[in-house]
């Protein structure tokens, strides 16, 4: 249909490529092109290991309302991982370029964008598809500005993790810092530690339940570290009367489970009872950032990422520069034992 | 201190006592009084039927702020029962009237009351202690003006179960009636029957669990006629794949528990999980009356007290005069096996 005939650069950045479409003899429309991207992509739903490669893209159009992002880092989540398994029941149309979250630098922007400029960092949010990627083309409204002084890789993954804790600690029931206190398994992970610290800042206790495996004291003590008030292995809860190991602390009155089976019954074991009614909500936190509350979680987000900026939310990662993505998966797949989250550098 | 002399009636009702307190020999305030009441008191917690007793109680003083309702009906609750017996971990403090919800007619008004007349219908909402009794004298913003054209049983048990029913369907995530579920258990019960109407009501599936007893396959096929779409026996749950019993229904993105236990469990193994997240929440209606929320409840159960009158929203009550409350309070403590909901008029 069209003819693409590159002409020279002139637009708002000198080393950008600016292509003119043709029809036939009348040229009518100058386009915005990105420049070329390197992409982990997947063309069928598997193991990741097996189906993700890395692709080199060709320069798309940076249409009028879009913008041009030069990713800067971005991390391996498992639900990244089960994205690309196919194992949601909505599954993710094929082929796609993995990862929802990140952070990167702004490099051009369409002629009707005004809020954000070549050098602004920005992160998606609500999380978008196709963040392992050099440079990603989305529109305006999926971009969120953010301030630099937050390290780089807190910034390119605070849309979920920290998000999730900081929604499930505020969403469901006003906790009073006189004397509430949460339960919650899976208190290793990203999500379990900042439960431990955002509701340490609130004043709101916490009782965590570990698995029960090698290297579970330092574990313990880790999480105690940052602010964990008790922290029990699976296998200190079977007991018949639970709740005399809360010691002092008050029964709690929300309880997060990300683990499943018996760890959620151990979970609910240790939940307030009196009066006897429990609420189970299914948490899904593409439903908590959907249209109408964009605005609301930017605001936490914002929060969050002065939190870590101040050293007052804290996790462990590992950055891993974007060539050496097989060696970040297989270690983010569990492959080598726990590691700190994996993110990928640009 | 203060010596009471009887005056004449003169005040906003021609048959209820006027008293005026005099100082020795300065009369400085004119006192409006409720007629004398009759009372079922609890002076000690313990088992309700040892201790509690109706007791006839003197006028009390209706203050400027305050307004004298005569009682109309008032239930006998599960709450009402676990307050008495003292189980909770904040203990009413004793001697206290019983009852925590009820509809009455106002019968008198202090000076600065301008919003209620007498011959209103009014509830207490937030739901309040002491409505066990012929009339009741609380602050003019404990009570609640309701429309006159929802019958009395309905107006008398409003507040507590069909409310809980109603936040807990609305408080924690933005069910779709294109094609969400919820679960729960101790479906036969008022709160469990007010949630298959509601969510019927909103095109959202229930998921109804009950236990095995004598009767079950009536209360199966009277919960289908409220609207129920699965209706299964705790027995009929105990099997590895359990949302294969799902059929066409979609899995539930929220469950409600009121029976604890493995009963719990029934409920979460049919709760979505995949992203494998869920919160667990101990609902406390009183924290969702609280203060900032009144005028939201309140319009809630305008919204119920209209389903009722229309008759959308449907549950079985007994009607039981004053003088036989024993023999209600044995019905509802369960000693003649399941009945309707208890419903004491004065």
């Amino acid at each position: 249909m069209s003819q693409l005939i590159l002409l020279e650069s002139a637009d708002k950045r000198p080393d950008q490529g600016v292509v003119e479409i043709g029809f036939g003899h009348k040229l009518n429309k100058t386009m915005l092109m990105s420049p070329p991207s390197k992409a982990i992509v997947y063309e069928q739903h598997g193991s990741p290991d097996s189906v993700t490669r890395l692709v080199n893209l060709p320069p798309v159009e940076v249409k009028e309302n879009d913008v041009c992002v030069k990713m800067i880092a971005a991390p391996i989540n498992p639900s990244d991982i089960n994205g690309i398994e196919g194992v949601y029941p909505v599954r993710p149309p094929v082929p796609a370029v993995g990862g929802y979250e990140g952070v990167g630098e702004v490099y051009s922007v369409g002629s009707n964008v005004n809020a954000l400029s070549p050098g602004d960092w920005v992160i998606p949010s609500p999380p978008s598809s196709g963040m392992w990627q050099t440079f990603v083309v989305k529109e305006e409204s999926v971009w969120h500005k953010i301030d630099k002084s937050c390290p780089m890789e807190y910034a390119a993954t605070i849309t979920i993790n920290p998000l999730t804790a900081l929604r499930m600690l505020e969403d469901f029931v006003a906790l009073d810092s006189a004397g509430d206190s949460v339960v919650q398994n899976g208190a290793t992970s990203i999500v379990g530690q900042c439960v431990i610290q955002l509701a340490k800042l609130r004043g709101i206790s916490t009782i965590n339940i570990i698995r029960d495996r090698a290297g579970s004291d330092e574990a313990r003590e880790s999480l105690k570290a940052l602010g964990a008030d008790q922290v029990f292995l699976e296998s200190q809860l079977n007991v018949k009367n639970v709740k005399s190991l809360l010691g002092g602390l008050p029964e709690p009155a929300l309880g997060f489970n990300c683990v499943g089976g018996n760890a959620a019954s151990l979970v609910l074991k240790l939940l307030r009872c009196a009066p006897n009614i429990s609420v189970f909500v299914h948490f899904h936190l593409t439903s908590r950032c959907a249209e109408g509350k964009v605005k609301e979680c930017r605001e936490m987000i914002d929060y969050l990422l002065g939190l870590a900026r101040d050293g007052k939310l804290k996790y462990e990662t590992e950055l891993v520069p974007f060539d050496e993505f097989p060696v970040a998966l297989n270690k983010a797949l569990g492959k080598a034992g726990r590691q700190p989250k994996q993110v990928i550098t640009f």
